[in-house]
């Protein structure tokens, strides 16, 4: 197949490009549709030094932070903007947040993405884990990729990717690496997700990932409402129980809003696969995410509708775990350990919806996989999902 | 008003000059006074990266630094240095510094400014208020600023101002933004700061700051003097109680001097302002600084006559409160709340004083403000200012 | 004599180049052997913004890390590759380690090098030595130089030496200088390396320095072996006691092995210089490191024959003192205390061996010193050496 690729970044080889385009129209042979791909590199600030690689594949655009553990900026389809506004801006170079800071939460600090990644040895509060210090949600979404590259499909469906590799290791400390692929194929509204987790060391490692999709405005709002086939969820805090009644429907921003969070068993189709899906009060835009429930068996649902000025936005989180203190996820079995050379992968994907047939059709497919159980609702938190 | 203006850094569109020369002789039609703006990029070391921006009036230079939160490197107006010798002698970009370092005190290694702004949600020791691990004299100083603009009026007064914004802000961490002006009008030796904090947040947020102002050799140098008008003044700690009958001259500098501080509420005239007035030993050369008691009703003088390697400095300090924990601030009513949407501002100047009757003139008007009231001494912390 | 220098970095006049080639071949006039001195910038990943300057005598290459506290990060002359495969396979830059991580174990994320210094301030574990919390192996390797020369001599020996000046200061922490400088003669397999670790500060300063050199494959395999005069060497630790009859000489790789340290008082020749010789299996290659006694005092032996993957490698560390707890070693005498304007400084070099004949002629020379004092190994951790 025609293909064209490009090195963006590569560290061993002292690789990197400041600024990039490549479109379909700079391809004189090429007939197909419209396609671009781009590298900007934002400066001043607190976003000073960061990459971003745009996918566009015409209706579709994408913005993948390279320099923030390949997170997702945001995106946007059609009228669809997927993302939200928090109250840090733009997005903020690693070099400029101190995950010890405030206790270990100063992750917060650098938090804004549509997708940022948790993990990749640990996920959840900061805390002390036998000797190890952990950070809240880890340090993966702090780390620049190494090594960036893009290709696009010249043939159909004209595919365009890009892949980054981010290296989580230390002397003594581990070395785990993330190879995040995002990929769209032209004129969709799915930008697929394909991660690989490598434990390349000589030891068995501990592995967490929790995939922190935060969703804000124009796609939540009062009376957005949330759906997915689970066979039980529960509120992960007594907090999250009093809200237990609504847990599938927004309220309005805020102020002083305190999060609560859900944490549900998904179930999946014949297939194995499940999805969760958002959408505004008109039902008429929303977005989808569509997972394996053997590579992420765990649901996570974040509100914090909160002032618009303090970020409001709710979370979807599909994961390997519950995002409590690491210890208590692998009490409960759920932190996975990579053998040395072992290899952990996940494909799932974010799909924007712009039409009410398309909200209709992925809530009528919520309620036919959820035919095959009926959900439980607990009322208050669960011991096997949570310190009660 | 024909006025020239560019904006060099604005993180949210991607803008940022490495370098940039602005000078009167570059407009044709302009018959005023000479005048610069300028902008470098420091390079190498831990001045990687450094912003600078040079506002230049003719005889008055200044050198602002948004990299540093907006801070104010240092000044030369005719023979007037204003500024001091660190042990750190060059600007440090705060990716060389760990306000977590050395158990909260990292600030220290990036701090050589003549004036570095100490908030925004907290100044102070570092320690545990509450829930949250504070850090030495807070984080604005370490912050770059997303957005710097300069304007000069081609019409007299022939005004040059920088103005620059600076967040501090986070998830669950408050949302304030700092947004400072430095300006000064063509020949003058005067620099005047007019700085707005905002509450830019859903929730009423702590806010404190302090001008930590630092000056050495030449204006600081054995048998030089301070003058305020005052109501009281007071050793912070019983070292500096030690000092008290000395509390307005300088020492000579002494290796191994531990630093002494003493607060004060100033006075003000009948327009509300105040002035404190720092001069050489023979009265010939000095810096007065000039603001609102309203805006800014705690004054706190450092005295650090350290031995020169260790930096020889003296801090005029004017603040919202005293340089204590900000637990001990909050319990005296010296804390500021500002509530969703608020703003603090406070405009006060920096004046160079180059002639034996400048001196004379600002010492003159410090004694005709405390007229007012007699200034009562105390010979002992007081527990109003500090735990005792 | 007719020398060619260049300043490459110097932050105080922000002069800065990203790259740089001088090459014998550029000088018209020249007619001796070939050399080249280059300046890189990395760029990508961990590796962003790290100078390399690379010295070239002909048939030795060595990579000089001014960004990493002038720190060399690997060598090679003609088959003999000096360096080490780390977890983190390339230069890290400062702004991605934050020493504070892990509890104090932060700089275990950059660790890579062939030779890292470890101090000025302190080295050793991580830990609270009275007021001061101190991190592992101290700042300096984390600091870049704010100051690099090189000069090439055009005449024999055509000496060729690069200079960075590296700073550890702070207000009220100090404030010491370390002036490093690697040197090298055309054809020579000797780099030779002298420091100077002066206190600028007013009051006297505690000082460690540690030469954190280490060496993998080809020259560490199983069965190399590790020789050097000693009066006296004993294991640091109990872990280290297990291995006591085998510890001058190599295991393979073994996943899971746990470090094992041995600590030497070095004998030294008529001349109070000694040296220590680590070399292959076949006593084919290998390297020797020379010193003097009087200057480095402490030998440490750094075995951590871990898998391939988690960093194989052994260290050879000449230093002022033994890697233990900085309040333990001064206990012992061993830190060092500079006075004001006090200076240090040790010259040492690193000789590659890339014969037989040269290794053992290398060997020769340790049996020839040992010859003065029967060397005494003890079995266990002995009191004078470490805590027991």
């Amino acid at each position: 197949m025609a293909t064209h690729s490009h090195v963006l970044t590569d560290a061993a080889s002292g690789t990197w490009v400041e600024s990039w385009d490549a479109e379909s129209e700079g391809f004189s042979e090429y007939a197909g549709p419209p396609w671009a791909v781009r590298k900007r590199t934002l400066r001043g600030g607190l976003s000073e030094g960061v990459d971003v690689v745009i996918l566009d594949n015409g209706p579709l655009r994408a913005y993948v932070l390279p320099t923030r553990g390949m997170g997702l900026g945001w995106a946007q389809y059609r009228n669809v903007r997927l993302g939200w506004d928090s109250p840090v801006p733009d997005p903020v170079h690693p070099q400029f947040v101190n995950l010890e800071a405030r206790g270990g939460l100063g992750w917060l600090e650098g938090f804004n993405e549509l997708l940022c990644r948790c993990g990749l040895a640990s996920n959840g509060p900061p805390g002390r884990d036998g000797n190890a210090p952990l950070t809240l949600h880890g340090r993966i979404a702090n780390r620049p990729a190494g090594r960036v590259e893009y290709s696009v499909d010249l043939e159909p469906p004209y595919t365009i990717r890009v892949t980054g590799q981010v290296e989580e290791a230390g002397l003594f400390c581990g070395r785990l690496r993330l190879t995040a692929t995002y990929e769209t194929v032209s004129g969709s509204p799915v930008l697929t997700v394909q991660d690989v987790v490598e434990n390349l060391g000589g030891q068995p490692a501990e592995f967490q990932m929790l995939y922190h999709l935060n969703v804000g405005a124009p796609v939540l709002a009062a009376g957005s409402r949330v759906a997915l086939p689970f066979r039980e969820l529960a509120p992960l805090t007594p907090r999250a129980a009093e809200g237990i009644d609504a847990w599938d429907s927004y309220a309005a921003p805020q102020a002083g809003y305190t999060e609560q969070v859900y944490v549900a068993e998904p179930l999946a189709d014949e297939n194995g696969r499940t999805l969760a899906v958002l959408h505004d009060p008109a039902a008429a835009r929303g977005v989808a995410v569509r997972w394996a429930v053997r590579e992420l068996p765990c649901f996570t649902l974040w509100k914090n509708t909160a002032a618009v000025e303090d970020g409001y936005v709710t979370g979807l989180e599909p994961a390997t775990n519950y995002p409590n203190f690491r210890a208590f996820e692998r009490e409960k079995g759920r932190v996975l350990t990579l053998p040395p050379g072992g290899r952990w992968q996940a494909t799932w994907s974010l799909v924007a919806l712009d039409t009410a047939a398309g909200v209709a059709a992925a809530l009528e497919e919520v309620k036919r996989v959820q035919a095959a159980a009926g959900p439980v609702v607990h009322r208050t938190p669960q011991a096997k999902f949570s310190r009660v």
